[in-house]
Parts: C-alpha cells; sequence; structure tokens
C-alpha cells in the first residue's frame, strides 16, 4: 500500500488534519520533512501549507539548505518561511545543551509562524523509528507511563498550537524509499544536528542489537507507544476522580485535603502529587523518583506543622487539616520548619537528635530524618546556622562543590527562613543542610558497616 | 548495612511474612536461593521453614545437589521436602520449552508441599537483577504497564498460595557478598537450566550493553517495575468503576452494557475486554495486540447479530442491547455468523464481497474484513464449506501448514458451526478461514502494489 495513501487514512483516523486546515510544516530538508511536506502537498485537501525553516547557525551548509527548502516549498505552490537563531548563544545564556537549544528554538520558531500565518496546526516529520527510539530513550532512563507514551499523534495544550506528527506510521526506510520513488533529492545532514550523541548511538548500535532479540522491535515499540497512551488516559481518569474529592488547586498553591490524603494508596498519592506539581510548574518535564517518593512518606507520616522541600523551588507543608504544596519562598510561618537562633539554639518546640541505627533501610528516609555512614563521622555532629562561604557536595552530584547560600536560594527559600536554616556539621564539614539534602561524603554506601539516624522532631508536649 | 537487616526490613514493610509464619523456601542449592534458606532461617521471627527441592531430572549432577540441599536444610533446623519429575516428557505432552514446562512443574511441587505442611507462603529468592531481566524482557516483548511491572514481591490471588520475594530488593552481587562472608558454598549450574537461552543473552550481553548507557540500568529497571505496579494499581482502579457500570460477569460468559459500552473510549474498552478475558481464561498469561485491537473494533462497529473470533476458544457477540464474550461452543444461534449451506450458497441475510481498494490501512481490519495482496489472486474468489485433509498456513505461523478443522477445533467451535463454516478460496489455495485467520501467502506486504478487499455483511433489508 502506498505510503502517501496509509498517511492519508492516519491523518483521517485520528483527526491530525481537516479539509480546508492551514498547516505550517517543519522542513529541515532532509528526507523525512521533504517527504512530508511532498504528501501534504498533495493531499488534495485544499489544505494551505507554509513551509518554516530553521537556519539554526549550527553549519556552513545552512543557507544552501534554505535555498533548497525555498525551491522546494515554491515548486509545491506552499509559502515559505525563514528565520535564523544563534543555538550556541541560546544554549549558554539557558543553560541547555546545543540539542535542547535547537530544539526550543524550533518550535517556538513554528509557533511565530503558525500566529503570523493564522495556521492552526504544525506538522512535524517525526518516524515510527523516531518512536521507537524515544520510547526506548524514555525507558531507557526509568519512564512510567507517561514517558512511555513516546510522541503522540496529535499534542499541544492550553493556547500551544496543535502538534502533529502524520508520519508516525511511516518506517523511515519507508520514507526513503518514497523519496526514492518520486523523485526528490533530500538534502543530508552529516553531523545529523538534530539528533543527540545519545540518540545517535541509539539508532546505530542500539536498535540494531535488540533486533536479534526482536526483529519487530521497531514496531514492537512503536505499538507500545500506543498502548501506553491508552493506559496513560485510564491513570488519567483515574487520577481526575481522585483529584476532585482530594484537591483543590489555586495559582500559587494546591491543597490537599489531608483525612482523605490519608486513606489513599501510595501510588494514588504520588500520582496526585505529580500532578499537583505539574499545575504550579506546567514546563517542568518530569520529576524525580526520589524526591517524588521521600514527599509521598513525609505527606503520610509527618506531623502538623512540618514542611519538606519537593522539587524546582515547591515545597509540601503539612496543616491541621491539609497538605498544601507551594513556592518555599511563600513559606513565613518560622514554626513550619526548625530554625536555629541567632546564640546557635533551636526555635522553642523542635528537637534535634542522633542515634545509632541497627536495621536500616532507604525507604525510612525522609526529608527530615536521613541516615548516614557512621565512620565518616570521626567527631560528634552539632548544628550551626550558615556561614559567607559555606561550601557542601550535594548528594548526587558527583562530588561536586556547591555553595549553601546558592544552594537554598536556588530552592527559592526566603531570606528569614534561610537565616536561620539549621545545618548539621561534623566539624568544619557540612553533613546535611536539614530538610534538602545530605553531603555525598556521609551518605551510606555498601561498604557501610554501621549507619547513624539524624532527625529533626517536635519536642513532645 | 547488612543485606539481612535490608531483606527483613523489605519483608516487614511488604508485609511478605510475620513472625510465627511457615514458609515454603524453593531452594535448588545456587547463591540465591540458599542465601534466601540462610536469611530466612537467621530471622529469629518463630518462621517454620520448610525446604523444597525439586529435582528436574534435567542433569546428571541433580542427586547431589538435592543432597546438598538436605544437608544445608538441616544444619539450620529446616525440614527437607524433595521430588522429582521427568521435565522433559512433561514438556513434549505439554507442548510446552523445556524451560517453561521446568518453571510449572517447580510451583506446582511448591504448591503442593505448601498444603501438605499445612504453611501460608511459599518464598522464592528472584533477586533484583532477575527483576531487571524481566522487565527488559517484556519490554522487548512489547508489554503493557502489567508486564512492565515485572515480578511482584508479593502475588498470587485466588484460592493459589500467596508467593513472596523476599531477596528482590538485592542485588545478586550483593547475594553473593553474603554467600562468601557466610562462608556459604552454593552449587553452581554450568548450564544454569533454570535460564532460557534468551533470558541467559539478557543477562550476559544486553545489560552490559545497557550499562553502557545508563549506568545504573539495573536499579533503574527494579524501580521502572515498582512505579508500574503503581500506575497498574490506578489503571484497575479506573477498570473497577467502569466494569461496575458496564459489564455483568458469569461463569461461561461477560455480558457488556452494549449504549454504555459503545460512549467509551478506545482505550477503555481494550481495557475492560482485558479483564473480560481475564476473567473467562484466568490461565491465559496475555491477549495479544492484534486480536484485542480487532475485537474492539467489531465491538464498535459490528451490526446487531455478528460474532468475532478474540482469543483461547472465546468469541464476542454482538446482541441488541448486549455484547457478549463467551465460548465459541456456547454460539448455537446460526444467525449469528455466516454459513455456508450444504449446497454452497451463504445462508439467507448474509453477503460476501472481494473489492479492490484504493486508500488501505491496517486499522480498517475486523475479523470478518480482511485485506489481501491482489496480485497474489491469480483467479477470482469463491466460497465453499471445508474438505477432509484442507490446511492453509496462517498468518503468523512463518508458513506452517495447519489442519483447517485442527484450526477451528482449538478454537472451541462447535461441530454445527464447523460444518458450515465459510472459507474464502482461490483456487486450490484456501485464502482466508472467515472471520478467525488470514492465509500468509495473501497477507499485504511491503512489496504490495494493489489491495483486494475481502468481506461478510448482512445484506440490506
Amino acid at each position: 500500500m502506498s505510503l502517501a495513501a496509509r498517511v492519508r487514512n492516519f491523518i483521517e483516523q485520528r483527526g491530525l488534519l481537516r479539509p480546508g486546515d492551514a498547516v505550517v510544516v517543519g522542513v529541515s530538508g532532509g528526507p523525512d520533512s521533504l517527504c512530508l511536506l511532498d504528501v501534504l502537498c498533495r493531499l488534495d485537501w485544499r489544505l494551505t501549507v507554509h513551509a518554516a525553516h530553521l537556519n539554526h547557525g549550527l553549519r556552513a551548509e545552512a543557507g544552501r539548505e534554505a535555498e533548497f527548502v525555498r525551491a522546494e516549498a515554491a515548486a509545491r505552490g506552499a509559502s515559505f518561511h525563514l528565520a535564523s537563531v544563534d543555538t550556541r548563544a541560546y544554549a549558554s545564556a539557558h543553560r541547555r545543551s546545543v540539542e535542547e537549544a535547537a530544539r526550543e528554538l524550533r518550535y517556538d520558531f513554528l509557533a511565530r509562524v503558525t500566529a503570523q500565518t493564522g495556521a492552526q496546526t504544525i506538522a512535524v516529520a517525526h518516524t515510527a523509528d523516531d518512536q521507537a527510539e524515544t520510547v526506548l530513550m524514555h525507558f531507557l532512563r526509568g519512564s512510567g507511563v507517561a514517558g512511555l507514551r513516546g510522541m503522540l499523534p496529535k499534542s499541544g495544550k492550553g493556547e500551544q498550537p496543535v502538534i502533529v506528527r502524520p508520519l508516525l506510521i511511516a518506517a523511515r526506510s519507508e520514507v526513503e524509499a518514497y523519496c526514492t520513488e518520486r523523485g526528490l533529492q533530500p538534502m543530508r545532514d552529516p553531523t545529523n544536528a538534530d539528533t543527540t550523541y545519545f540518540r545517535n548511538r541509539l539508532r546505530h548500535e542500539l536498535l540494531p542489537a535488540l533486533e536479534t532479540y526482536n526483529p519487530n522491535i521497531r514496531t514492537t515499540l512503536a505499538r507500545t507507544a500506543e498502548v501506553m497512551a491508552g493506559e496513560h488516559e485510564l491513570v488519567l481518569r483515574a487520577v481526575d476522580a481522585l483529584w476532585d474529592e482530594i484537591a483543590c488547586a489555586g495559582t500559587e498553591a494546591v491543597t490537599l485535603h489531608r483525612a482523605r490524603w490519608r486513606a489513599r494508596s501510595v501510588p494514588e498519592q504520588r500520582a496526585l502529587l505529580r500532578r499537583a506539581v505539574q499545575l504550579l510548574r506546567p514546563g517542568l518535564r518530569d520529576i524525580d523518583f526520589a524526591p517524588l517518593e521521600a514527599a509521598v512518606r513525609f505527606s503520610r507520616d509527618a506531623q502538623t506543622g512540618r514542611v519538606c522541600d519537593l522539587a524546582d523551588g515547591l515545597c509540601l507543608a503539612v496543616d491541621y487539616e491539609s497538605i498544601v504544596l507551594r513556592e518555599w519562598s511563600g513559606v513565613t510561618l518560622e514554626a513550619a520548619v526548625p530554625q536555629l537562633k541567632a546564640d546557635g539554639r533551636l526555635a522553642e518546640g523542635w528537637e534535634f537528635r542522633a542515634f545509632p541505627v541497627a536495621g536500616w533501610s532507604p525507604e525510612e528516609s525522609t526529608p527530615w530524618r536521613v541516615f548516614v555512614d557512621a565512620r565518616a563521622l570521626a567527631q560528634p555532629v552539632g548544628l550551626r546556622r550558615r556561614r559567607d562561604g559555606d561550601r557542601f557536595q550535594p548528594l548526587g552530584l558527583a562530588g561536586h562543590h556547591v555553595k549553601v547560600s546558592d544552594f537554598l536560594i536556588n530552592r527559592k527559600i526566603s531570606a528569614p527562613l534561610r537565616a536561620g536554616w539549621p545545618l548539621v556539621v561534623c566539624g568544619e564539614a557540612i553533613v546535611w543542610v536539614a530538610g534538602l539534602r545530605l553531603d555525598e561524603r556521609f551518605r551510606i554506601t555498601d561498604a557501610t558497616q554501621a549507619v547513624v539516624g539524624l532527625e529533626f522532631g517536635r519536642t513532645p508536649v
């Protein structure tokens, strides 16, 4: 069956485009996007097609590619839109990798062209092979259902333009065959700049290796994406029902009904908390497993008045009747977190203890209770406030030194709270920025023989 | 932290065992199971431990291994239970691979010992590495959420004994270190008979390769299992709610409310249908994607009175107000499926057509509408009843020839329906065992240039 006919059916069945639509097509000039442009222009659906090409400013041939796309668009009666950007400058200004920067700039550009032309939809040329690679990449990174959906045939939410992917049902080899058959001569990008080194290795080494385990691995993975998209819908349905019962969302905070929260299972709480974070941080791609698990444990166990860190400047505060997810900077109540007074003593109502532990498991850690290697503690631990120039080695950053003040500011912890923030120290070394992060040097390893627990709690009344 | 303490915590937190329990431990004599036996016997929980060893009859050393396990059990005050089976004979009698047969026989044996001793629980020694391999294997085979959960810390439903896996939090290397430290000298099985060739390749080739993409891949995959177990719970919750609204389960059939069914989305229908099949076929490990999708499409589009094949002898029948999943053998109403009369004509009310197709996509196939390669049809197609000795090459069986009568009997289609079952033929060749399976030789391939559709339908009134 011809590729064009299958793409047409896919567009119809999934409602990607309708006759008469105006659509912006991202065209790099490579085989995939050239094929997409050609198929859409021949669709005979009275589409208004805008070909949009972004010069990323990464390679010398970029100018030639733009002219090529301009000519191909003109030959098909499509309008042509061009912009040039300095991807490397953007990447360094926004602390992105070059690939991430290129991606963001490209989608920004496509959205701009969509707005300028009054088009409804952006079409991009991802194939079934791209989909297989995406699913595999997410799998290797440990994604849940949401990530294993891969790329959706139709995506975009809220006020963003709709993005459609009509070639998701086509293998890369089919696209190449189409180009040959139609006499198209796409540009070849020798560096494949749109593709990361990681993805290139997946494509050229890992997927061929996986084919020796399952010869249809690409089809299988593309189908996994489809199955997961369906299961994700069911998960969303379940979370919707829970959300209405338990959560109340504002623009700066999400409030959870504490008694109803406690009646739910861990997976339900995990899903609700993830949704709450997404609401307050729509830009955050995903939240890591470990802080989410710690926050869930905290929400189940913590006493009234306690606060724990969650992600990206957000914290979870346990109140009498509710649990509130909000900005750290919005936390003003000093009673919510243990504070050290100017004389170095803990504020009224709080206590700190260090205690030897017989049986330990990571599941018992919470933001305010951690476990460290006893052997690393050469002296008894103590508490003190932050001093200028304080640095520590946050767990998980491979031994990098970070300024404690930067660390607290990044967490969006307000200045008054920062001043009294408790540090657990052992001699000169900072063991634990309490409530937030352990120091790498004190963590428990396979070689640990004895464990010490460190904990902040409310003084028993 | 010591392995024993971590295992103990895991057992406590997940409620795998309680003090005073009687537990049957499967002990092959290898490092994992010897470690598990040792840890459980030293747990000081007043457990009654039964060591159970099955001689699979596959290797000459098996007798020596049994004696070894007997001595290790005795040294720890555990009782010892031994049985011998002929795995190869069982495998050939039940059409299983040797590995599948070994697995089934092993769990049967453990369940038997559990019943004989009055124990509550079976403990097996799967480690975090086994878990990572299982998740990866399911991923390569295209599993959804249910499969990517891997092995559960605690499983077993209905009247089956509970199976627990206390070592799931331990890496294989930790188990080896434990054995060394405790002076245990496990038996080494050079052929690793419990492990398939496929799994061995995963272990020794693929996982090390994946570590070059993600150095923590084993931990990541073990965590994926945990995340998926949580998401699976949410999916189940969503399906529970739908089920109560739409489905009514009997012992031999599941009835679905047709109007409410039609109001649901495809992923919801897919999940409901999967659950219905699991209810009627609890032994069926999973249902393939393609027949499930075809059945979902059928349930949405089919006219009243139509029946389609689903899996393992089950069919889906569309009635006026309901859709019924039941045994094919329970289908008596001849009007439900197109039947050929003795003179070769289609029964009243049915028609068959073959038609050229311009744009085709696999999504348009249903059990009663298929698409074939026009070039493979050297003559016009016709209909006839089954003759003695008829054979065809069912799609997906790599060209193997299968007797049509065996095929129909395996589908549990009743004798009267079998007699009049319509075969679509082209000369001497069987093109399609209608409603059930296409012949391999007529399928659409990448080389297909023209497509013919074949369809059974009700005569318009």
